[in-house]
Order: structure tokens, then C-alpha cells, then sequence
């Protein structure tokens, strides 16, 4: 029995992965917000470093109370938005259908479960570089693998399918069996360079040029590895060496937190920097550099900063 | 017998330092710079909050070696200039002559020690909100107070007397007993000013009205106390207390820092921020937020940001 997918979000990270599912023939229905009416009109063009591809006819909703129900919900929002989805998912999720939040951070998932008790969530990491250049239209630029585990229900079947939809679709997707532990190992990488791009302007390759902000980076790294483990889950700490290295051969770049201040959008502190700093300090380790970045950008977010 | 001054910097600080001396009669020589020739010219001239005066007649130099030997030398260059101490100062010096370093930080007069072991040397806080505006022009816009301490040499009585002649001069002036705790409790005002300022490119009431910063303005105060206290310096939590209440009854403010930030001129990362955090690192306390705001600004001094 094939899937049925619905996409909230169709942005840089939905229409990129939501598109990818449609041009390979699988069932998917896009919410679309400002794009809307330009994507019945003209289709969703994707200009891919794998390969460019133009859906001319795109299910596309504008709001999901006229949308069909879903087997897989991929969530692809910024987490500021996900006070939405209290209203967005009721009317498109039957008993079984599977909430899978592509999205960054900790703590997405044990919040949406308030709302969704009974309902199978998953959560997923995307390791990508994309951007929505205009309407309709995304550039995927690098990378593009997906991280996919469960947080509640029994469906690991499910995510194996998922996986096997993404695969024919060229999307090369894992089932974590630890989804804890991806989204710490995630944000060894995303906590460091998504605040300090943004606090101090700048991009990932400057900050590695420079020895102070090298250092600090690692320094940052090694307190989310020691807050991890605080929590009892196992990241080496050889894997922010790897995460150095990585970073070291990357291309000039401003994560997407830098991409949101940069566009004046509100940025996602809440779970990148609030809920790893409070999750590790009730497991009793006080991330103290992380904690002082998360103030930093606060008061930047709060616009009282002449920037 | 009355004191023979040499002030070495004369701008902010100097300026109106010595040009208080020098309009209450004192014997006062000034080493100039850029403004040599404009104040031999055109005199000095001090907008002050307390009174504005003008010096027509000011003993200006270019240079140290055509000045005569001084009792008392008001080292007040900016502390990123102190390299040039070591040649500037043996020739106005008699074995008996006072250096006083009128500069923020900490190490100062440790540093100046190693070059001249046995002069006699104090140190001088200012706590004065002063800018040069123009050649020879300095305004004087708040404060004034002036506190100096020994750090070497039995100079007791000449602290006392130059305290005399500062009083004469209308400038409020205490001999500290202890000059380290002095300069650590002065710090637990820089450290987190100063240096957040010039980061989040703000001013000093926008720290204090969002919460984040405000927060981590009095965490960073406490790791400064308890940094002293390492250290063996006596400073109560209680002094970062009276310091948020200081900074909220200032009028917004930019900090020394920040103003050479603004001007694009060197930064004191060294004294200010540097030698606290090793010194109290060597005394067995780890300032992890302070040591952080040091990598943040030795990015921002380093130029790769975009700011």
C-alpha cells in the first residue's frame, strides 16, 4: 500500500523533499501559504545540484481543512511557527497517520505530543543546504540526506517505507534508531555556528579562520557533547572533531539561523539554544557558553540591538 | 616642595586630567601627539560639566626627550599603546619619580614594572565619562572622580600629596589601600559593558532593559567577583548588586570600548578582558562567560567580521 504525504511548509525544506516524493510519482499534497495561487499557475521549480525538475501540476492547498487525510505528515515549518499545527494537522490525520517534523533543535517532538497524545510522531534532521530563491521556486545547493526516527507509536515499518519512498526519489534518508541522540549530534554543529554567525555577522569559514572563534566553536561543541551525556545519551567527544573537520571543508556558509536574521525573520532560539540549555541543566550540567549565546540572541531578536 | 607633572596621552583623560592640574596652577607638562601644534597654537580648551576653562599658555612637547624630568608621569595613553612606554618614559624619569597608569584593566603595572623594576609606580582608575572632540578640545561630560593606589615602590606620601593637588584642582580624588581591588571591582563594571556593547552594538540601557542581557550582564559581574575573590581580592557579591544599579540610573551610555570600536581604533582586549581570565585561571577559576565576550571581541578586533 503506497502513501499517502502531506507537506506543512512547502519552503525550502518542503518543497525541496515534498517535490522530490512528487516527481517520483508518490502521492503528496503541499500547503502552501503566500505561494499559493502562483504554484497552481505556474508549478514548483526546483533547481537541484542533483538535477533541476519543474512540477507543472502540484496538489497544492492553501489551507489543510480542504486537504485530504494523510498517511505521513511532513511537518517542514520553522519551529516559530508550530503553534500552528494545533490548528494545521486535526482534520488531515486519520489514527495512524504519522507526524514526521522535519525541523531543528530538541524538543519538538515531546511539545507536538501535548497536542497529538495518541498520535505516531517522528521526528527527522535534514542535512541540507537549500533556500527558497522565489515563489515556487527552491535551490537546493548542497548535501540533502535526511534522518528520520520515531519519538512515540509502533512505526518503525512505517519509517522503513518512508525511507524506501525517499530512496526512489533520490533522497538518500536513515532510520535513526536513536532520534535522541541525532538531534544531539545535530546540534554539536548547529549550536556553535547558528548563534555565532548571526552574533558576531559573519560566516562558518570566518570563524574557523580566526583562533579565538575557532576555539570557541570547539569549546561550544564540547559543552553540547557534555550536556548530551549529562542526559545519558552517548556522543563522543572525538565527534566534535569530526564536526571541526566538516566545517573545515565546507564552503563559506550562513547556517540558517544567519538566513533568518538576515531576511528579519524570526530566529529558531527556542529549540536550538532554550531547551538544550534547560534539558542539560535539569539533567544537572550547566552549558554556560551555550546558555550566554541563547541571551545574546534574544537580545538580538528583541530588536533592541542597532543592527 | 610641589610636584612637577609630565601627562603622557593627553587626550580624553589626559586632556582634562593635567588640564585641571594646569588651571589650578600646578606644573603641568604635556606630551602631545597629532595636536601638537593646534595647542601651541590655539591652547587647551575643556568643555566641562563642572565648569569650562581654556589654557592659552599650555608646555606642550612632541617629545619626551626635550621634557624635563617630572615628579609625578600620568601615564593616560590607551593601554594598547603601553608597548611604547619603555621608550618614552627614561628620559623624563629620576629615580624618585612617580609613574601613575591612569588606564583600565588589570596587569598594567605589572607589565610596566618589568621595564622599570625599581621606579616607583601606582595606578590610577578613572571613573569619568570624557571625550576628546576636536584638536586640543576635550568635553568632560559626567563624573570625574579619580582613585589611585600603590603597586610599587614607598610612595605613600606623594599619592597623598598628588591627591592634595587634585583636590585643589576640583577633582575628587581617593588613595586606595588595596589598588588590585580597586581595579577588580572597577572590572566588575567593564567586563560586562564594555565588551557587550561593542558585540551586540548597543548601548548600555538597552543591555538593561531586555532580560536576557540584563541577566547575563549580572552573571557576567558575578564570575568577575568570584574571579577577585579566587584571586584573593575581596570584593562582596553584593558590589555587582550597586553596579546594576549604577548602570540603571546612567543615562545610556557607550562605553570606552565601544567608542574605540565606533572609531574603528584598537580595543583593550588585552587588560581588560585577557589578564582577568588568566589571572583568575591561575588562581584556579575558570570565567567562562568572560573568556567567551574575549573570543567574541578578538574576532570583531580581527576584522573578518562584517561590521
Amino acid at each position: 500500500m503506497s502513501l499517502k504525504y502531506a507537506v506543512i511548509g512547502s519552503g525550502a525544506l518542503g518543497g525541496f523533499y515534498g517535490g522530490k516524493l512528487a516527481h517520483a510519482g508518490k502521492d503528496v499534497r503541499f500547503l502552501f501559504h503566500n505561494d499559493y495561487q502562483f504554484v497552481v499557475d505556474n508549478g514548483l521549480k526546483v533547481d537541484s545540484v542533483t538535477g533541476n525538475f519543474h512540477l507543472a501540476n502540484v496538489r497544492a492547498y492553501r489551507s489543510t481543512a480542504d486537504m485530504p487525510k494523510a498517511d505521513v505528515v511532513l511537518v517542514c515549518l520553522k519551529t516559530t511557527n508550530n503553534h500552528l499545527l494545533k490548528t494545521l494537522l486535526p482534520s488531515i490525520l486519520h489514527s495512524d497517520s504519522v507526524i514526521v517534523l522535519i525541523q531543528n533543535g530538541l524538543g519538538v517532538e515531546a511539545d507536538v505530543a501535548l497536542d497529538f497524545p495518541q498520535q505516531p510522531i517522528a521526528g527527522g534532521l535534514a542535512f541540507i543546504c537549500s533556500n527558497k530563491i522565489g515563489d515556487g521556486h527552491i535551490a537546493h545547493l548542497d548535501y540533502g540526506k535526511l534522518n528520520i526516527g520515531v519519538f512515540q507509536g509502533d512505526i518503525n515499518s512505517v519509517l522503513e517505507q518512508i525511507k524506501a519512498d525517499f530512496a526512489e526519489a533520490g533522497v538518500p534518508t536513515e532510520v535513526s534508531p536513536d532520534l535522541m541522540q541525532a538531534r544531539w549530534q545535530k546540534l554539536v554543529w548547529n549550536i556553535p555556528y547558528n548563534g555565532m554567525t548571526v552574533v558576531l555577522n559573519t560566516t562558518t569559514d570566518r570563524l574557523m579562520r580566526d583562533a579565538s572563534t575557532r576555539q570557541l566553536s570547539y569549546e561550544l561543541m564540547l559543552e553540547v557533547v557534555t550536556g548530551a551525556r549529562a542526559c545519558g545519551i552517548e556522543v563522543k567527544e572525538s565527534f566534535a572533531d569530526k564536526m571541526m573537520e566538516l566545517t573545515d571543508s565546507m564552503t563559506p556558509y550562513a547556517p540558517s539561523m544567519k538566513l533568518d536574521f538576515d531576511h528579519k525573520r524570526p530566529m529558531e532560539i527556542e529549540y536550538i539554544y532554550t531547551r538544550p540549555v534547560k534539558t542539560a541543566l535539569k539533567a544537572g550540567y550547566n552549558m554556560k557558553k551555550v546558555a550566554m549565546l541563547e541571551f545574546q540572541l534574544r537580545f538580538i531578536q528583541s530588536g533592541l540591538s542597532e543592527r
